[in-house]
């Protein structure tokens, strides 16, 4: 079918790749022209502008939004308000936060326009092997953009999971749970690296890929990571986080729901990223009051 | 190759039941002869006792060890230090904890004898999928059974994975992990069931298995308790542990490994068995007193 | 001075009290008017409603809000901005957000009006031991009500600890302190009376006040707690929370600051209110599905 | 009362400060004599070595052990087991395992001797303050040693707590609880500090000493820490921990008892002393490989 997709950096040239080889007929635009490439050959047409979406695109128009959450998604989906026409659908891919497009989708509904919010999971592996769709929206708007869900996923890998916001918290959720076996594995493989017996961890990832019963997608790439790169070597402990899993937890905390091994894994990030904690240093401090204990000078 | 099966269990059974299909010679053994059912058919000899595996097998006598951990595992073993011979080999194939194993592997050396100390994973599944095996022990001796570990495993599924006692070793971190990862499922889907969304859980169980980064296998087992079970009906909360998770969070102290997500999973264990915290009664207590907060009562 | 005190609860019944022993000319108003005893006896001046405030006040008036957090605060302040005249100031010694508090300055402001927020610790102890006072707003407001401040709290019990906001933020803080405090000592007490000893609980809490690092209020709390009721029978391990802790998380997740004990502690409070666990439920079946592990029926 | 002190460290010299103070007659012994300064010039008599302290105490003899747990006291007590007589009183009033204090106890039982294990508090306040004492043993040997723990306790601060084993678990427990409370006041001051508003935590950390819920002795310790060093300049973040922490994790775990502020606090302080986190380094890898998310290079 035709349609436009928005955004065109590690997921969206990516999924624009995958939905031109399923057939479909891509409009793309992307803030620097050099994200065109590939794209262009695969029979995309590059759109000058966004007004000219309006023109390029046929009623029902289909825009898929793929940029950053937050401002650079606010900032597309505003202005795709003023070009579009009522019966048109915003389909915003990227990891929103679910309020956000709860809000979004009142703006648009409120235009006659539809809002989809797809979460979007499967990372720069999905061009080959699909990529798992939470998708949230009116039946009407989901049935139309059907076609380019269908393709961008794997067989089973979509899901109509409910109302608009449904498909971003399915997601925000996804990736907590993700926060939260990425820790365990962490955790298990520096109990590993510090134990008394000389293991080969690279060997045992591998190990536990045949069988066991924590064998995974994830643990099936640290056997690739660890195959590429025994020692870890180069790679800083620093973990960045993108806003799902303080999400998360900040649902868990509305829902008085106990989250703690996702919250920690959180957390485990905060101090991946300290040079220092401040905590400690006041417990130092009052050690050294209460009883003494020498402090370690900085 | 010839060898004997002791303990045969949910665990034991099945895994003489999948080496008699790969053309060993069994002999078997377990405390109630009920267990024989099925293995006698595929050509296993059932032992009187203990005592008469010295005459069953053939030296190096091989001897695999599948009782529960502790005691059961205690007295077997000791009582084939009394039975075999210089040079004959015990694997404990059990959930035994690796310090156990270290000081029955020297107890066994000081007579001659080889233990080995074999993590085996893949729950009920083994039988049809293979077990992943976690090997620790002298290479000798694991070379010796190495027949045994290939037909008990998948391809890529067994691993000498260093000396005795690293191999239950391994295994624990192993199970630990899988700790963590149960409870990063299981406080996920409770967020998702306490959302403001009507969500169908069954459903996104499955559509994670298909693209999306947190699928694993652990997935699709949830994927088909759901089917089974949409509404867990019938299913208390309330989880057992059986060691491997409080030794994988005791050998995380003694190594000064922060492993706050597999320590959580544990205690959240604990929690799902108290009928009530008596850290919550303190608190309410303490509430009461500082801010006249009312008390629930009993 | 004189003031007027809304909202005579457990908290301002108190403070109004305190106020009038300190000779300050008190004006009161409650929704229900048996708040009013013990305070009419004391010389306190009963306003029939709101709007009376600006008559039975004389410029720049000062009104004490003490009314819940939320909703209730909301309308009192609401209604107060219509009542006063630029110049007068709104101290809201409750325990509200203190991003409401920014929010709510700023109207003020707007109105000419002052706002401080006092974050107000000391629970029903405050009556007779003063109350510590944390107090956000302008230099100049917050001049004006001193002798309120001086006289509510206890020598050095009060503090202009910034602008407008962070009054209700260091309250929030301690308030999140609060609950690591009491949960370890929640747990301290849980290890205590689960041991192999026979302890006599109430003792330990009567020892450990004098002479040990771990000696508090909280702890002298816990004494007395214990000594009205050793078995704190009647007492259900059930803890209520009212806003701060979680806030506390959410703020400690926007800073990027790990906190895991602030965090667990109102986790543990989740738990202690929940009838069973989901996520316990969701650990049993898979539990089950891979190790054949026995569910315990509901 | 005649006893003997062994060990003048930090603790043990001020304790029999403390007790000759108190007018008991003091048999002392160091490893090293600079320690004898101050202690000879009250009154002490010092011992030669070990041997002597036979010849120089009267029967029942009473020795209390201050030295540091695990190899120290070990060989101390196992010399006092060949020097001492039947009737003759060990106290040992170091931060042992409880577990070793029954084992010992059990030996010097078997000696005819008693063996008293007194978990002590105070640090180095202790001098001045008096130490809370928790006393484990049996009663008629406590009853012999009571003048020595009245004197060395404030009042209220000396409890015989249980039988022998009891009195250094009580104490465990202790340093838990104070591990969690230490934490609780490092992540808020920690969250304080982040905020943005610009705060003065020293005049925080006095402040809640007057009134608020959150007073203690380890505030006021805070509170005096902050007064000689407000930014806590020269202090690192480095937490170090002496073993009752996990010990009581430990225990926790042993009896089913979820702990998670103390678990946590003891965690973070494992956190405080890495350099980096493997863990991290995993996390860090895994997501390069599923997201493309960059590395940051060591």
């Amino acid at each position: 079918m035709k349609a436009a997709m928005i955004g065109l950096g590690r997921m969206g040239h990516n999924m624009a790749e995958r939905l031109l080889r399923h057939g479909h007929e891509l409009v793309i635009f992307n803030r620097t022209t050099s994200a065109y490439a590939g794209l262009v050959e695969l029979g995309a047409t590059v759109a000058p502008d966004l007004a000219s979406l309006h023109a390029l695109l046929t009623p029902p128009r289909v825009v898929w939004v793929m940029v950053p959450a937050g401002a650079p998604t606010e900032e597309v989906i505003t202005q795709l308000f003023e070009i579009l026409e009522a019966g048109d659908i915003i389909i915003d891919g990227g990891n929103s936060n679910f309020r956000d497009s709860m809000r979004r989708a009142q703006a648009a509904r409120e235009r006659g326009l539809f809002f989809i919010d797809s979460g979007t999971s499967g990372g720069i592996w999905g061009l080959q092997n699909g990529y798992c769709l939470m998708v949230g929206g009116e039946p009407e708007a989901v049935e139309i953009a059907r076609p380019l869900f269908i393709d961008l996923a794997p067989e089973d890998g979509f899901l109509h999971v409910g109302p608009v916001g449904s498909g971003h918290f399915v997601k925000m959720v996804h990736n907590g749970i993700e926060y939260g076996l990425l820790q365990a594995y962490g955790e298990g493989f520096e109990i590993l690296k510090a134990s008394e017996f000389p293991l080969d961890l690279p060997a045992v990832a591998k190990l536990w890929n045949h069988g066991s019963v924590v064998r995974s997608w994830l643990l099936e790439l640290l056997e690739k990571a660890y195959a590429e790169n025994p020692d870890l070597k180069g790679i800083r402990g620093y973990v960045e986080d993108s806003g799902e899993g303080r999400w998360t937890v900040e649902e868990a905390i509305r829902e008085n729901v106990p989250a703690p091994v996702i919250t920690l894994s959180l957390m485990a990030r905060f101090s991946s990223r300290q040079e220092e904690s401040y905590s400690a240093k006041v417990i130092a401090a009052l050690r050294n009051q209460f009883g003494g204990h020498p402090i370690k000078p900085e």
